[in-house]
């Protein structure tokens, strides 16, 4: 192109192709404050291309796949032993079988995991394995569920690590609220940041964690073998609690408690979906990391739970002091070693949360990718994150927690649901895999994730029953009002793109009747603009010449007084402005309805062919945009008006004001 | 025009010029019901030329012109008597001089107004005769302290008829605020159905309160002569409030008991802003109309003030009983005459309102004729009513209802200094107005007006200084604020038109180059719809004639990933949609960004001369419009970019998907 003046940023790669590294010219000093604000929150963009995987080890791996698992050891526990205290301390020596379950339940687990890794060493989630081997409705219901249980993660891990804070600052209680939306608030910006955490920042808290929780248990076990366990006094609200206790010992109870207990297994399936990110030999490592994770946590949930039933510890009714604070308060005292703890059990808490943070969207685009969802969910913003799927989450967590404020007992209803849904979908495809595959020892594969399956099924049944009346009556609502609007979301998505398809070369037909309308107020510098505008689409020189080019342009005035339109008739006259001024009386003063019922004239007489009208809407623009607002609306509600109407286009020529 | 199918309501009246009275089609259920909606609610449009005046004979004149001013005689003295009550029934006796004094101010402000109905027998309110001899920016205060009195006025007319009712049924004042609102919206609804009250409609209830009230007053007076006055007994709520009376009679007592009763004096300007209403001979009609409002008003004030002074009637303090309902109860006990009274006391006030729902959305109708406010003020909708400012003063009296909770005495302390503001400038203008026309016996009239002005300035002070910390400081921080922001507004209006003005003939440079942008995500049937749109433009048959005509029509595609670039690519050259592509790579994936950028670099090209960009954007429409949101809302976010942009056009080419 001749005589162009190159602008920064703007690089020729090939003819027709350019790569754009700027940003466009600011506006005005509006849009230079707002984009230095953005950059200030938000920071700067960050290109496609340098986007990096840190390849994981296993101790790394441990920490950022294993940081959900483990981190529930906080509350899982905990939420047992406040089932089990419903039947007063006596029924705390429950705690020991019912933790070997979950413990037990976690194996299976882990060995049906090992075998995804095997059959997935590209990494699968449940959606993925659920719509390969199931298809794609239970595809969706196990997406609804992931949805459910990814939201709920990071409301429960967020509420759990405040409650690791006012165990330590008991005076925080009265704020737990505002707490949790501020570090919500702080863990959306970071996502929004696209501040990718590194292995190293996640390994720090958790391992600080895991040493110093089994630290307290050592020292709690050595104690207890040398029969001098020292006393435990239960917070003033929980020792309250168990002097009213109630309920008896029955079926119900231990059902209630396990399904408690079993929240705790949410987070087990991370390692299975991140093999691709273990250095090679990926599949070798991530299952290395899985029957780690699964050692960790067995030690942590069986110690907490033994031992605080040997000390007969009591979950804390206001939710002030977690059990694990409880635990070190009795055995090492409030020093240095009990706050450091602390502070590890919260940070791990809101890494926790992070990562529903980074699987919740990471869904979202698979499914915007399948066609599920809008495509918006599949678009990275500047900063490389999903951005509307991190304000999606963020937005879901913050609402359960107000609802339950912020509540870990009450959200624990809730939980397990998805997570149990997932887990039974995912095993019943594996087992699906094995049999439609039938590689080498099929027949074990199949039945191990077939057992998997149907232990998972179980304790969703348990989960289920134990936790009906308590909130997870919600879930089962709201878990088929999602797949159905999945499905609907989906269906219509596909069936446009089909509709709009092009596959062969057979053009649509450009032979329509076209029509052109400029609705006037007035004979103005706008107008001049508007009709200047529809000649030089012609290239022709002269605006007169072109005119005749554009089959039927006509300028519109639309009133109620004869009066008025004579005036401008004259004018128009006078002027003689190109194009021919055609005058609509409405004895309603109804402007928007009159154009549109005249757009139906126009549509109406040539029936044999389509007229496509175009709507030409001098704009007068002012200086600033909130000046906008002194103008007519007229514009604006023409626009919305023509918005889904057919064979109509809109168009607006803005003419901007100098003065 | 050849072939046509004429379709109802649309008539050519000559060419070019048609009469259209039928609706557009409607586009679907979603439409045809949001339309039965609208006609019920609002009901069916009415034409221009049904609009009727009904002339006004003086009995009807002083209904609906009178009605605001009569409707204060309920409120007023009441107000007054609360203020005197503050130190104790002893200060009581000083309501009669008070009364008498507003009476002979009420005597001052007809004659001065008689002057404003002589001088323009065409009807002016305090805006137009402040603008006319006092200059804009007096104009703009009057304006602004209309404003302000009318909204005060709807707020403070439904409070004081709320407390009419609850008067007779004292176990609905716990839902004042509640009954509030419903009677405001009742209004609101009645004012944008354009229903015309007739001058019998306003009359029955304003000539049942008046002979009723002064019935009331005249059986009192009779008991007083005859020594026979029943003994009063005061609300609970009142007698607590006496016996706790601590306040001294001093000036500052008598100041705020005279400016709680010059409140009454508001809606004394009706008469003179109404005069083209009335029947033949208008001025004289007006005149004798404002004599008898006058005489009127007097007695009920004075009559109220000098009986409740005797009987020792003292304000409510919760504001469930009106004074006029002690004295009913008092002298004739609570039967039928009772009820009446009290219900035509409600529904006078509610026409009160009324006027202020007439007034209001007929002054900013005025100011946008001024061009100080935005044009849509000045807008008749369907119904033929001023429905913008009908739904603005309707907020602004729910706000006001709302911060004060519907109470009356909480009101009165901002509504009079907007009406005295008024009555001033307006006065001060006539005076101004005979200086200059010095017509026969100008000088008398003069000194009139003067003297008017002097009073209600003196008057205006004392509402000032009297009510300042109860809330009249508040009006004092408003008043130059709105006056503030009309002149902005006005300024920016009349800046604007003046830029896009056309006098002479001579036309806006058409000479521009153009580009035609078409964003594209891929190669569908909405961008061939939209390429053969461009084409089709020139009405030159074969597509690919049209492309030379039309200088540089570019298809673009933004994308940080080559490879999807290069399928674009590859497709594009096998189908040959008949427009070259453009491809943008952005490696930060800001598609709107990137776009602007390159519309930038376009302009930059051409410095000698002015290029327009259009952008034509192909947009799929879904079959419902909720389902719009299932798409790409890049369409949206480019449009809302490009709003405000010099040297750009945005095109919306819809294609209707019919699958």
């Amino acid at each position: 192109m001749a005589g162009r003046r190159k602008l920064s940023g703007v690089r020729e790669v090939r003819p027709d192709e350019y790569v754009i590294t700027s940003e466009p010219r600011p506006k005005g000093r509006a849009e230079r404050f707002w984009r230095s604000l953005r950059a200030v929150a938000l920071g700067p963009a960050i290109p496609s291309s340098a986007e990096k995987h840190e390849r994981l080890n296993t101790a790394t791996g441990l920490a950022i796949l294993g940081a959900d698992n483990i981190a529930s050891s906080v509350y899982g526990p905990e939420e047992m032993m406040r089932a089990l205290a419903m039947a007063g301390t006596g029924a705390l020596f429950l705690a020991t079988p019912l933790g070997a379950a979950i413990v037990g339940m976690l194996v299976i687990l882990a060995i049906s995991y090992q075998q995804t890794i095997r059959a997935y060493p590209s990494g699968a989630g449940g959606y993925i394995v659920a719509t390969a081997n199931l298809g794609a409705l239970v595809g969706l219901v196990c997406a609804a569920a992931l949805m459910i249980d990814y939201s709920l993660d990071v409301a429960v891990s967020i509420a759990s690590g405040i409650q690791s804070v006012t165990s330590a600052v008991a005076g925080l209680a009265g704020g737990r609220l505002p707490l949790a939306f501020g570090v919500l608030a702080l863990l959306t910006l970071a996502n929004l940041r696209g501040i990718r955490t590194s292995g190293f920042v996640f390994a720090v808290p958790i391992y600080v964690y895991i040493l110093a929780a089994l630290g307290v248990l050592a020292l709690g076990f050595a104690h207890w073998a040398m029969g001098s366990l020292p006393p435990y006094e239960p917070p003033p609200a929980a020792a309250q609690e168990l002097s009213s206790a109630s309920a008896g010992i029955g079926l119900f109870l231990v059902l209630r408690a396990f399904a408690s207990g079993a929240v705790a297994l949410t987070g087990v399936e991370a390692v299975s979906n991140g093999v691709p990110y273990f250095k090679p030999p990926e599949a070798d490592r991530a299952r290395r990391t899985l029957i780690l994770m699964a050692i960790v946590f067995s030690m942590l949930f069986l110690g907490i739970s033994i031992l605080g039933a040997q000390l007969k510890v009591v979950a804390d009714p206001t939710e002030v002091e977690t059990v694990i604070s409880q635990l070190a308060r009795t055995l090492m005292g409030v020093g240095p070693y009990y706050y450091v703890l602390q502070g590890a059990t919260f940070l791990l808490l809101v890494l926790a949360a992070d990562t529903g943070f980074a699987d919740f969207p990471r869904l979202l685009s698979l499914l915007a990718q399948d066609n599920v969802l809008p495509e918006q969910f599949a678009f990275r913003g500047r900063r490389l994150a999903f951005g509307n799927g991190i304000v999606l989450v963020a937005i879901l967590a913050a609402m359960v927690m107000f609802i339950f404020h912020a509540s870990v007992s009450g959200l624990v209803p809730l939980f397990a649901i998805g997570a149990f849904t997932t887990f039974t979908l995912s095993q019943a495809g594996m087992a699906l895999h094995w049999w439609r595959h039938q590689e080498p020892r099929w027949q074990l594969r199949l039945a191990i994730n077939a057992f998997g399956a149907l232990v998972t099924a179980a304790t969703l049944l348990v989960e289920v029953v134990g936790k009906f009346t308590e909130g997870a009556w919600l879930v089962l609502v709201i878990m088929p009002l999602l797949v159905l609007a999945l499905k609907a979301t989906g269906g219509h998505i596909k069936r446009t793109r089909r509709a709009v398809a092009v596959r062969s070369a057979t053009h649509v037909d450009g032979q329509f009747h076209h029509h052109v309308l400029i609705p006037v107020s007035e004979l103005n510098k706008a107008v001049l603009h508007a009709i200047a505008y529809t000649s030089s689409l012609c290239n022709t020189h002269p605006s007169r010449h072109c005119r005749r080019g554009v089959p039927d342009v006509q300028a519109v005035y639309v009133t109620d007084q004869e009066k008025q339109a004579e005036e401008l008739r004259d004018k128009w006259d006078k002027l003689d402005p190109g194009v021919p001024l055609l005058i609509l009386e409405s004895p309603y003063r109804a402007l928007v309805p009159t154009v549109l019922r005249y757009i139906d004239e126009l549509q109406a007489e040539h029936e044999d062919q389509e007229t496509i009208v175009t709507v030409l809407l001098p704009e007068t623009v002012p200086r600033h945009w909130w000046q906008q607002f002194l103008h007519n609306t007229i514009p604006l509600q023409l626009k919305g008006a023509l918005l889904f109407r057919k064979g109509t286009a809109v168009t607006s020529v803005p003419y901007q004001v100098s003065g």
